[in-house]
């Protein structure tokens, strides 16, 4: 199955699960209007994305239960396992809707975001609140029967709390109106991307999967956690790298991470090494919403050689990951091809 | 235990809770700024209020063991029921940190809101996530090993989701800056009241109570339910009418909701029973900012007797909610006295 197909299958998927929530209000009563808004909000905020995390739930069960393509699952599986996929994808809207209001930003996938359109505003908190209950719902009633129902609920609040610590401690580190570099460093960086990004994109799609195959021996979901976590640290830095040295055609957009004084890895790297000039030169012109400072700040990081640094990391980490990776112990069922996957989706990308 | 004595108590609790869920931020790594950020969360937003609802799943809690009085119930047994208890309080946090900032509130319990405090802004969006992961957490910290432990979590879900949808349908159909009576009906009112309040003051805590004590036959539930569920919409009801009829000296405050075009009990009733003229008298002057408008509005419900039919629903209600509890099975365990010890708190209640 190509993966425009594969997608188009878990797209289908969607529409059942609305109509599910939906029936959810009709339950308790509630008409019109309000079920049409909740319809409107799980529609607006959730699909449209590139839809990985969702996807690679059922990608990595196939191939722990040695399915080789999607063909093999039957139909009733292939629904569980996607309606798990949908439910990190709710996850994640939710996580958007909150982190656009309080980035303010303009746009998100293209379109205008939730809380900007119109009659939505503030509305948006409570929606992403909905986003996040609808997970619970589908939970419960798919997965209730199941002996790891409470192993789902758990790893579910465990990754969003984990998702949350780290938002606020980007926040607090980086807020976008008073730049203050002396909070920054690259022990924050990591926490911050670890625990805002790694668990519950890559990490939670693994586990989920695990719990569903009945691979879930707490030695098994280490060996996950240790490859996964320092990987979607990786694809983070990676994120920051192209921001600022990617070339727009490649990467779909203008990189503004500088402008915005984000907390990101090049320049975390480049407070590392740079002299007390070059600092000066950064706490002048970091953050600054003004291209002739942001220039001056680019240049720096050439001057710095961050590429050539972020090089070096990957080379590094991919090796390492690697080398774990051929280490897994398979002996309960684990397998080392499920991490594979996710690596070589990673692994030198450009976009 | 005097009601001071016992509210000191309860209170002494939510230190050691606080302490325990920074230990959590520690054990992942978390240092400094970001664990303090959560402390001041937790202590600013969670006490503070009436701690009704915590209180009473306590209370409830030693009416159904039969225990007169909080000194019959162990250390680790009232640690536990307290802790369940924060938990309401922690959920109500959640709410009122959002519902400050979709409202535009000024202050909450005598203080500014949350969002308004220097440097927090829109990060109260995540503070609010975080009051609310902050329940499981505790939950799973002191509950995991309970039979009970997965009815727990999935009575926090579905009380969360339905106050949510509460909270969707007055926003919709109340936005403060957008007046449209038409939207309003009391069919709407005891909708919002029932989901937005009722489940979560009033049967939680109760239900949580039962879990503990191990009364939680689904015909147990539901009878605390039938009754709970009314009593909480009647002691919204009582709320909508003291702001409307009640003295300043009475309440404590001076009542908005006519300025703010709150979907009240007050306008509901007077919507039902006036005439065309006055319809159009409520349309002009109804969720108007100036004192003019709302003195036409309270007049009109003075001459509609609106106060005449609160009481008249008041002994009406009271009257069905008595018998109810009066015709209480109690072969399983449960006890009506639970649900009186509710009623009385709310019958007549002036303030």
């Amino acid at each position: 199955m190509s993966k425009e197909e594969k997608r188009e299958k878990f797209l289908s998927v969607f529409p059942k699960l609305v109509e599910e929530l939906k029936s959810i209000l009709v339950g308790y009563g509630m008409r019109g209007d309000a079920v049409q808004w909740f319809e409107n909000s799980l529609n607006y905020n959730t699909p449209g994305g590139k839809l990985n995390r969702g996807l690679s739930v059922v990608d990595t069960y196939a191939i722990l239960t040695g399915k080789g393509s999607f063909k093999d699952l039957s139909d009733d599986e292939y629904f569980k396992l996607a309606t798990l996929g949908w439910c990190i994808e709710l996850l994640q809207a939710y996580f958007l809707v909150a982190d656009d209001m309080m980035d303010k930003s303009i746009t998100r996938r293209g379109q205008p975001c939730w809380y900007r359109i119109e009659n939505v505003g503030e509305i948006a908190i409570n929606d992403a609140f909905m986003l996040e209950a609808a997970i619970y719902c589908l939970l419960k009633n798919h997965f209730k029967k199941e002996s790891y129902y409470v192993d789902l609920i758990e790893l579910f609040h465990d990754v969003t709390f984990q998702t949350e610590l780290g938002q606020l401690l980007d926040l607090i580190t980086a807020p976008e109106d008073n730049v203050d570099l002396s909070k920054f460093s690259l022990e924050k960086h990591s926490f911050i991307v670890r625990f805002k990004t790694a668990y519950y994109s890559f990490y939670l799609p693994v586990a989920l999967a695990m719990y569903v195959a009945g691979i879930t021996d707490a030695k098994d979901l280490k060996q996950a956690q240790d490859v996964l976590i320092p990987l979607g640290e990786y694809f983070q830095i990676q994120d920051d790298y192209l921001d600022c040295f990617g070339k727009p055609e490649d990467i779909g957009k203008i990189g503004t991470d500088i402008q915005d004084n984000k907390c990101s890895w090049v320049v975390n790297t480049a407070l590392k090494i740079c002299t007390p000039e070059q600092r000066t030169l950064l706490d002048e012109n970091y953050g600054k919403k003004d291209a002739e400072s942001e220039k001056k700040c680019k240049q720096l990081f050439y001057d710095l050689k961050i590429n050539d640094m972020y090089h070096e990391y990957e080379e590094g980490i991919a090796k390492e990951l690697k080398e774990k990776i051929a280490n897994v112990d398979e002996s309960r069922g684990f397998k080392g091809d499920v991490l594979t996957a996710f690596l070589e989706k990673v692994y030198k990308r450009k976009k």
